[in-house]
């Protein structure tokens, strides 16, 4: 039986000690139990009890003992990465990325397959296989792992909780993704959109930098983004905020195939620029390549100082600052990071862009600065933020989003 | 003496008992101690002592009892709207709005002001004499009044508790506001920016229609917004989200005096428009009217059925409609409250817009329908607002803003 269950916001769900234990050992590295007391707001027999069962069920270990600060050396806690696992999918028009991530957020293993083609039921049974298979090429146990994280491109749909509507993704229509993945491995299964899930992934991994609100700015074939406030993903009504690839940034621009006109996914997305620069004879290897193969081949002729391909990354980058200014300023972030595989080969084409575009109004910065840097693992981004979402259900207070438990 | 102290976000503060019992009374109306137990997840035992409390403070009282679902009938409660009160202050460009509202957010007083000339002190003084004369002019005793909420166009600074940058502002520097007023009054201060505050006010008095994410889209001089998600303002990193006048609707735009270009206020606020109608001519009073009279003039002209006139704030409502996407795509909300004293004279010329343009895109809607209304107090929305934000501390958690308390 599968059951489809809407994990409470943040709001109605205070941590619990368990999670707010495990969350202060992670954020420290190495802690004692009275410091944990101080960082947690819990009374030193609440973290005692915690500490103690996370202790025998593996999770969190000693590891000697801190400096003295007068009195006996206290012991010191870690967590035990090796301990739980979280298995990451990312699900795109082109291929399939799967990670398998360790509690410290190590990626313990990776695969990427070609999207398979067939019926969605069919897809799901061979996608069950691959992450069996994947566990099983390691040392990890199936049963030390927490879950399954599945995103893919937006929007998501609450009633057949997963709607892949972009047109490259058209033949999944209606189907239940999740509910039957959950059944296929036997692992509960958590939906989440790409941008949101690499947010999560940022601020699980570390490159929030400690940000209390930061976005994830991310580019792939489509343009979407993420933000995490507080330490919760923020996700609206429907788990769909941050959907910045089809703002408006030339009233009379373009039309999208999203049904509105001048948004900076049609104005600037990889699709768009590939296209332009095939329309002006830019030979990117075919049409038998994918798109995002295209895109790197651009990006490297870019960076290998053509002309043409720079200014129409150059263009690209141009529009894709007005969003990250849009975003940085509706939201009113310090951090911006920018990630997704079309970042991973050309961020620092659009780095520059991007810092300068949010010098030149004062309403980007309010009274601090934005820091913009490009993500460590920009091109695994979304699969490693599908494992994270796994990680913070365990281990920090749900923030929303789609949850399937097998039961 | 003054102190400033930084209020937690939701995430640092869990509802108190008592905040959380008056919210769902003044949430249900009227309710027995029973439903309140099932709303606000409480033990029958904290809400019977939480309730003896706030009936012996006097903001709760017995009102009869429900119908028997069997056994004896319950007694309900309901909140006593004139046990205490709040002032908000609203200051602009032009004028300063002063209410008065009661517990249950009813506006018991109002008065408008010129804007005051001096130096800021000399202003401040003034405002407090004023803010008691209001108080005096009704029955309600000085210390029924929990605080005093100050709201100006943003943005917000930390470091100088409000800092008023824009152009028609500019003496006010980085004068300290609010620990100036908290001194002069003695109250409380609540300082935010006038479109948080709107928002703010909507939550409370039921503009938000139950969404569980809306936003405000507040046109006055300038264009702003608010957000209340899971019933906690959006505030971001320094108080400044929701800033969708500068983000940008035509790359290659005019320049905007906030330093950038082709932002929604400098294409589409009440100050472009009112410049580009008298440019071509239209007789709107002369320099000697305030802004927002002269924009008042023209929507009446467009509304009485003057072409040009219509034109420009067809032309207006057009970029505002952008800027209402863009606010609800990166959100994910599914209400828009447009507000403020511009859309007070000119609300039906914005609203079809605005609602035609969300139809336009899938990812406007998500997988849901986004009701778009007009404020039931759009003139006054930022100084009731301003009073929302003072009782949204004293019954609901805190969430965030800047606020200082007179020791």
């Amino acid at each position: 039986m599968t059951e489809l269950l809407r994990v409470p916001g943040p709001q109605g769900a205070p941590p619990s000690s368990r999670a707010a234990v495990l969350d202060a050992i992670r954020v420290a590295g190495t802690i004692s139990r009275v410091e944990i007391t101080e960082v947690a707001g819990l009374t030193a027999a609440t973290v005692s009890t915690t500490v103690r069962r996370l202790i025998e069920d593996g999770l969190v270990r000693e590891a000697g003992r801190g400096e003295s600060t007068g009195g006996k050396p206290r012991v010191l806690l870690e967590l035990v990465p090796t301990s739980r696992y979280a298995l990451g999918v990312h699900l795109d028009a082109e291929d399939v990325t799967y990670v398998l991530v360790d509690l410290g957020g190590a990626v313990v293993a990776r695969l990427r397959r070609a999207q398979a083609v067939g019926d969605p039921q069919t897809v799901v049974d061979r996608m069950a296989a691959t992450v069996r298979g994947l566990v099983e090429s390691t040392e990890v146990a199936w049963d030390q792992v927490l879950g399954l994280g599945v995103v893919a491109p937006g929007p998501l749909s609450r009633r057949s909780q997963l709607v892949l509507t972009r047109p490259a993704m058209d033949a999944w229509g209606d189907f239940p993704l999740g509910p039957s993945l959950g059944e296929a491995t036997g692992l509960p299964v958590v939906l989440d959109n790409d941008a949101t899930a690499a947010a999560v992934g940022e601020h699980w991994g570390g490159g929030a930098g400690g940000s209390r609100a930061f976005a994830a700015l991310y580019l792939a074939t489509g343009i979407g983004s993420g933000a995490v406030i507080d330490g919760a993903p923020l996700r609206g009504v429907s788990s769909n905020a941050g959907e910045i690839g089809h703002v408006c940034v030339e009233a009379d621009g373009p039309e999208c195939w999203c049904g509105s006109r001048g948004c900076v996914e049609a104005l600037a997305g990889p699709r768009s620029v590939v296209a332009a620069a095939e329309a002006a004879g830019f030979d990117l290897g075919g049409p038998g390549r994918g798109l995002s193969e295209r895109f790197a081949a651009l990006a490297r002729a870019a960076l290998g100082g053509d002309v043409l391909a720079a200014n129409l990354l150059g263009r690209s980058a141009r529009y894709v600052a007005i969003a990250a200014q849009t975003l940085v300023q509706v939201l009113d972030v310090d951090r911006l990071v920018l990630t997704g595989p079309a970042m991973a080969v050309a961020g620092s084409l659009y780095l520059p862009a991007v810092r300068q575009r949010l010098t030149t109004s004062q309403f980007a910065r309010g009274d601090h600065d934005v820091d913009v840097v490009i993500s460590s693992h920009a091109g695994e981004a979304a699969a490693v933020g599908a494992a994270a979402l796994v990680l913070q259900g365990e281990l920090v207070p749900p923030g929303g989003g789609l949850r399937i438990d097998v039961a």
